[in-house]
């Protein structure tokens, strides 16, 4: 394989039905072997609300009791897995849907109970890269749900961005891989309200003074600090770009160098 | 490969954590490759209800309108299935669950409005045997709920029984394959009281004369005379049993001859 594509997109593409499916086609489009992981967006919640389920948050955190746990397992490994895995197939992709327990692809631990018990939620471990690669040298496109399991029965709910790239990480295994993080905005604004303000690379050489002079920040620098974390492991690129951009250049490229 | 065992369990065993339990240790222990179908169970029912979303019968079927089909979608395809997997990793046999979607393994047609138009309800065309193929040879268990796709987006709510069948005949192409009916009871009885009334053996040579005395009658004639297509159209033998004896030469064989 010359190549492999990563693609995450979040609650933002997959609440809106006409984003998803312009999405559905762009993806179909690109070329090469690929690769979606999707977060979850806000049928969980309306869901756990119409069960009257008490979503209970701590930091600003929802803690995912069992009740909360079956429920994102329905809505994300469930409904919208196979959702966007028949879109893809409509549209002559042929997508297959995982979640980590699939053939163990994705194992995570439980995070420790303290200071803070989010319950059944998981930080993953590591991606099979032996599935990946006979998944994609069968010309499947594999579909993530965040749901990954501990190997020991148990089900856990992970972060979408950190299993994309440990997703990544593990193709990377196979073949270069680029990482794109499909979101809200054009990329990484200087100024969040000027969508021509892109920064348009980022390495761990211009980032400390990036952060400095203020141009990364607030939730973006975990973002950032993540991805220069996955090209220093071994991940070609890792890409912040809007969805709609997805076929164009375009964007935040985060390089190693 | 030298043969695969294709087995369904419905909602007598998923439904009883107990029973659920027993039988991934048992089905662990089964040697060689194998493949598991898994039917519904009360989930559906119950979460239905509680989201107050309408159970419409007709004749005693369930009419599958679009909020059904999300239902089913999320507790079959989702909960049931990545918890069955889970458990099923945790003892040490690689699962990995599967809707018709998934990899474009299992193509459904949504059945014909008239007389009765039963909703997002599918009739089962044929499973991809090359598919299925790969992952045997990689050594995974796969694990279907009985939600199918009609290849243009839609996802269709089949009958796990039907499923197991088309599965297995997709299984033949690959090598012999017996197909095995987890079952309430411990076999085809003569007497519905009797559990010793097992009938053992059932071909088209004997089975105008059960039919014919008595022995073989209600919900048992269209589930035996399925078995006796899916013999003469190739699959090896077709076992009745309860889920309790899956490791022993039990419950009632359906053979070509």
């Amino acid at each position: 394989m010359e190549q492999i594509t990563v693609i995450k997109i979040g609650g933002n593409v997959i609440d809106n039905p006409t984003a998803l499916a312009a999405f559905v086609r762009n993806l179909v489009s690109l070329e090469g072997p690929k690769i979606l992981i999707h977060g979850g967006g806000k049928l969980a919640t309306r869901l756990a609300e119409r069960m009257e389920i008490p979503v209970q948050m701590v930091e600003g955190r929802r803690i995912t009791d069992k009740a909360t746990l079956d429920i994102v397992t329905m809505v994300y490994a469930g409904l919208i897995n196979k959702q966007i895995v028949a879109a893809l197939q409509a549209a002559g992709c042929n997508a297959l849907g995982l979640s980590g327990a699939d053939g163990n692809i994705g194992r995570a631990h439980r995070r420790k109970p303290t200071p803070i018990d989010y319950g059944f939620v998981g930080d993953i471990d590591a991606v099979d890269s032996n599935l990946l690669k006979t998944l994609l040298e069968a010309g499947i496109t594999p579909v993530f749900s965040a749901i990954m399991h501990d190997g020991k029965g148990n089900l856990l709910n992970c972060n979408a961005d950190s299993v994309a790239t440990a997703v990544a990480l593990g193709a990377a295994a196979i073949a270069p891989t680029d990482l794109i993080f499909c979101f809200e905005k054009r990329g990484v604004l200087r100024d969040a309200e000027d969508d021509a303000s892109v920064i348009s690379r980022i390495t761990a050489a211009n980032y400390a003074a990036l952060k400095a002079e203020g141009a990364v920040k607030g939730g973006m620098i975990p973002k950032i600090e993540n991805a220069l974390k996955a090209v220093e492991q071994g991940v070609r690129s890792v890409r912040i770009k809007h969805a709609d951009d997805l076929l164009h250049e375009a964007g935040t490229t985060i390089e190693k160098e």
